[in-house]
């Protein structure tokens, strides 16, 4: 009976700890999405709520991570059980890190609306839906630990680079065009950075599934933190 | 007899993993303090040192990340063991990013060493020099568990900052007097945003060593993740 209780017990910890990571994750998700409506549509009221609503995340991660040292110091797991919490310690941080990028998207576009309006935050979009989706989807291998999905995340990652890169360049040639548009361009630029960040981190996340199910990393093509194509020498 | 030998052999990987973590902070230490010098010289020949590095600093975090594993299910360590092991998963991935800034720092200088010389570059070496001093600092902290000298760069983290502001506006502004100078600015921007965000990792780092001697995270003033000067309007 005691050991049946300990089990239950410790299913019910676990379980605390999953709900808390998909909670965690549902909330960066829609930060992510309002952070590119916020610049899509100008939308400074929607920019002041992503801001507010950051700390909620913060705070779920310290939550995670207290229920992490619990079931380590209290239950000794092993094998899926060990590698399922000690994969939450990570996923947690990059989910923490993605908030901050969406809340800092929203800091920006508040800039943003203080200025003319740029066509280039329009380009934003699609960026934002790719990436978006991207999250989306390593969340819902997450919740039902399907590597196949997590490693199409990590196969994908790419898209999201190769937007980066043309944005890049969009956005220096427009600046090169009128001065006028430089702060505004600058901070588009940050922009897509953060996005092509979030996509780097949904990355991070489908590793870690994949680590979780299988007790090693993805094997192939590692995807690089860098966009290479940022680095060309193009004319100016 | 044999408690004491597995007492001496849990000793011996957990002091393996602390001096993986210290191996991994020295050559990341290095890397950054050379990726500035790169800036400032503009040294190519080091750029491409720093890029081909870069994989050593990965490959340790994944050792590293081997022993915490190892280390969990084999000797289901309590307090303050546990606690330095739970920190190093962490402590390794905020080294890991560092290494990556500082190799997006040296691809950069790639590209700025093929462009006409800007003056900004030299701001660069004072900003460089105030986040090196904090990396070290923080590393000196956890190698001799000095939770005095932790909260110290906890707190320091703002010169950083308020350093990277000055940097945008004048670089902002520069961008503005002549277009020629956008591509270059662009790039020297994206650097000091990455010498922002290794000053942020050293935080965390910080953060993390308070955690591990006493507990518990630092308590007060929490350094924020963005830095609000950026966000201001100013003319242009």
């Amino acid at each position: 009976m005691s050991d049946e209780h300990t089990v239950k017990s410790f299913d019910g910890e676990i379980n605390r700890l999953n709900d808390v990571i998909i909670e965690m994750a549902s909330l960066t998700k829609e930060q992510v999405r309002d952070a590119v409506t916020v610049v899509v549509k100008r939308d400074s009221e929607l920019a002041g709520e992503i801001i507010e609503k950051d700390p909620a995340i913060n705070n779920l991660e310290l939550e995670s991570h207290e229920l992490t040292m619990r079931l380590l110091a209290l239950r000794q797991p092993v094998a899926i059980d060990l590698r399922n919490i000690v994969v939450s310690i990570k996923i947690s941080s990059d989910l923490e890190r993605i908030g901050d990028y969406a809340a800092n998207v929203a800091k920006r576009a508040l800039v943003l609306n203080q200025l003319p309006p740029v066509k280039q935050a329009r380009t934003i979009k699609n960026m934002g839906r790719v990436t978006y989706d991207l999250l989306k989807d390593v969340i819902d291998a997450y919740e039902h630990q399907d590597v196949k999905k997590a490693l199409d995340v990590w196969h994908r990652d790419e898209e999201v680079d190769d937007m980066y890169t043309s944005i890049f360049r969009e956005l220096l040639t427009y600046m090169m065009e009128d001065t006028h548009n430089i702060t505004a361009c600058t901070h588009l630029l940050f922009i897509a950075r953060n996005l092509e960040r979030i996509g780097d981190h949904a990355t991070n996340i489908a590793e870690d599934i994949h680590f979780m199910i299988k007790g090693k990393p993805p094997t192939g093509r590692r995807p690089m933190g860098d966009v290479d194509g940022e680095f060309d020498i193009f004319d100016h």
